[in-house]
């Protein structure tokens, strides 16, 4: 490794003296530290530009003096303990600025403020998490995905490797996706319209940030997906909750807000987060002619759409009418493993440059090999198999859990939400605060999800509490388990 | 694949009926496109759920009226060639909205006004780029880097596959690259400051972000980095063009704006993009005394730092003071491969939170995999004799064009920048306007890179035009070649 020194060739200050000095501060100030390897004479005395004897001379020095070891064959070393290390303290050279940590003068943006927020510590992985989103990954055909890898990255390097002009994805994998969305979901798209987003998580957010000033509004189901609603918020933009039923978004409740700029609805149709209820048809067709009446743009998250365990999925709203006002978004997150980091949007033609324009300022493009890897994926036709196969444990596993649930809780637990997806909402009829139950969960080792965002009173009855419970990363096993758990919380 | 139909089961229209209509819809409208084949009639029976026969039923009729066609063994297809589509053709349902194309009337947000400009068509790939700041990919040890791969894959996959709490980035890369960075560049910083982002990009993106309003002014050096400037002028941000001299920016220019609200500095100071020099040291103590005075923060961009080819690097900015106000950033597009989306910045401790709360918001997180890879390839000691191997490479590629250009154009081209890094500038003393120059360079077959951003017309001299050479991802015999098809362009 380089080692980056301040040398000033024309201070009177001797070379040789400057190099010691720069290699003794920094092993008495903490930036060389303990076990580290520092560069072979010969390599630092190049790098510096300075002849090999007087590095050599520095070094020795420094090892008489007990700040460096050499160990046989392999180099030298900071040592582990230093000599009297208080002794050369005020050798460190004085702080320009002296005060400790003083707080940093500059202002944030207005958005840099709105999002300006402590990090919320770790969830200990002792728990058994019910709130977790993920997928089962152990379920995962990893072997194939690394030998597709493997694969093309003994090919010619350019096009995996190289900086790429297809700044909104892949033609290939775009062709690929369009493909599958056309069959699957009934989405009418030119794969010109797709953009390949990290994750559906960044298509939310160019959506939010290409269509909402802090004068807008957006019309959000209630209770609905949390996140989705931070990233409008972090936008400046105002929210509002629109009550959701077992029919999905209450439709007509939209026309209320006809006083205010409502610029975006969000809807989850297939499965609605949280509740579990699928898009009832009249309603698509309602939002659909709502939309195109007052200029609003649906935001349709086809979340959990491939997972239907005894019914058939309904075609996604985009695909209803020719020319609809949707962005229609997806990702391979849930389908495949979430820290693949890629999702899509499909775009009306005319937003089609307005959102290249913002991957490409964000973030240039997402990784031409993984979208090179899910092409390959895709068109050898590994997607079906694997989904349908996911599809039968995901059933198995919502089975689990709610016939323990019923097991525990008999009639004090309704479960709520369509055979389908990777979440159930559940009904407590128990004497506990909502925060009381969750705390009491937390504390026999289950974490649970609350639906607590945005205002949702409607679910709320004295004498009841509703946890979303999100099964697919867990194990039957696990899953037993924390049905077990929470009886003990909430019924003793 | 699934198939989705909008069936609706207490339609006065038989199950079987609204099946067969909406295959052949899908065919004649195109959604089922020539040569798809679909679901065995078991699947498609399942997930419609209808009776296995009700399908067989459909499929049967599609293949006797010639829309489908069955290949022994594989399943059942769309035909190629259609049955007198025309005569099908009004049976296509009718749009609900049947103007074709209506312009959607949602109005974009400011920032989504700002960036809404066609995409830029791409190069064709026949012209020799000298304009491409990849690095040389061909070079890269694609084997064990994907040897390394290969072993992580082979482990428990949750740490790589799920969900990971640290939006920020791993630990053990942060870790490492603040470890790289102490040594390397004389960085001063704890793991916790560092953020991992997608790239160098996503860095500037969200500097700008978190800090920037209409209101605000952003300094940067004039000729600078174009694409930087941009991404400060999509916040809405004025530009302040800084001019640059041997010596890097021009610091005292900086007090001339003391009546603005300087916000950010963007400086380049290892190797001036596009210039090729470096920052003095009494400029950078300069810049610090400047920025601690305005409550500006300095946003040192270490591009190309660890490519110098004859003279010692100067260690960051960030580490000349305590507490200094800069936001540091770097990549390993550059070093590694431009597709591997990773870089990373270093934030005063205040700071911490609001780029992960930045990250989380934008895109979760950046690839675990990827992540690993890198934190195995740095711990091991892989990165060190890949760029001492580089370092070489670039060094002769470099030679190589000087010498060419200096063979053709004798005392009609001056070299600009120190030896270091992937680029330098050229100053050609030729009777040409300089987009007369570009556009006969392109005609010759070289895209060159030009010097126009932002205003910059002290580097303009009559009788004179300079473009930026990057030569890092062309071999040497391209560059020949190049500099022979430049001097023919420019000199008959």
């Amino acid at each position: 490794m380089e080692v980056a020194l301040n040398l000033d060739p024309i201070s009177p200050i001797a070379l040789y003296r400057q190099i010691y000095d720069g290699l003794r501060d920094g092993i008495v100030g903490g930036r060389f530290e303990a076990g580290t390897k520092l560069p072979a004479s010969r390599a630092l005395a190049t790098s510096l530009g300075v002849s090999r004897i007087t590095v050599t001379e520095c070094y020795e020095r420094l090892i008489s003096e007990g700040y460096l070891e050499t160990r046989r064959g392999s180099g030298t070393f900071v040592c582990s303990s230093l000599p009297e290390t208080d002794m050369y303290a005020s050798s460190v050279p004085l702080a320009i600025d002296p005060e400790p940590e003083s707080p940093m003068p500059v202002r944030l943006s207005i958005y840099g403020e709105l999002i300006n927020a402590p990090i919320r510590p770790p969830i200990p992985p002792e728990l058994i998490r019910l709130d977790s989103h993920g997928p089962d990954v152990n379920s995962f055909p990893r072997k194939l995905w690394t030998r597709l890898l493997v694969r093309r990255m003994q090919e010619d390097p350019s096009p995996l490797l190289q900086y790429t002009q297809e700044f909104s994805g892949s033609t290939d994998l775009r062709i690929a996706v369009a493909h599958y969305l056309r069959m699957s979901r009934a989405v009418v798209c030119d794969p010109n319209q797709i953009i390949i987003t990290s994750g559906s998580q960044q298509a939310l957010y160019f959506a939010a940030r290409i269509f909402l000033d802090p004068s807008d509004c957006v019309a959000m189901e209630s209770p609905g997906y949390r996140f989705a609603g931070r990233i409008f918020s972090s936008q400046g933009a105002t929210l509002l909750p629109i009550p959701v039923d077992s029919h999905g978004m209450q439709v007509s409740q939209l026309k209320k807000h006809s006083d205010k700029a409502v610029k975006l609805v969000y809807v989850t149709p297939s499965h609605q987060y949280p509740r579990g209820v699928a898009l009832s048809v009249p309603r698509r067709m309602d939002l659909l002619a709502w939309a195109k009446q007052t200029g609003a743009l649906i935001l349709e998250d086809d979340y959990d759409s491939e997972y239907r365990y005894n019914e058939r999925p309904l075609p996604s709203i985009q695909g209803m009418v020719p020319n609809a006002p949707v962005l229609y978004i997806g990702t391979f997150s849930k389908l495949l493993f979430p820290t693949l980091r890629l999702g899509y949007l499909v775009v009306p033609p005319a937003f089609q440059d307005v959102f290249t324009g913002a991957k490409l300022l964000c973030d240039l493009q997402s990784s031409s090999i993984d979208q090179r890897i899910l092409t390959d994926f895709l068109t050898e036709g590994h997607l079906e198999p694997y989904v349908r196969k996911m599809r039968i444990n995901y059933r198995n596993r919502r089975a689990v859990l709610v016939e323990s649930l019923q097991r525990h809780f008999g009639r004090r637990v309704t479960i709520y939400g369509d055979h389908a997806g990777m979440h159930f909402l559940a009904d407590f009829q128990i004497d506990l605060a909502e925060p009381e139950a969750f705390e009491r969960a937390l504390a026999a080792g289950v974490r649970l999800e609350r639906v607590y965002w945005p205002a949702c009173s409607e679910v709320e009855r004295p004498g009841h509490v509703q946890f979303v419970f999100t099964f697919a990363a867990r194990s039957e096993g696990e899953l037993v388990l924390a049905a077990e758990k929470l009886a003990r919380a909430f019924l003793s």
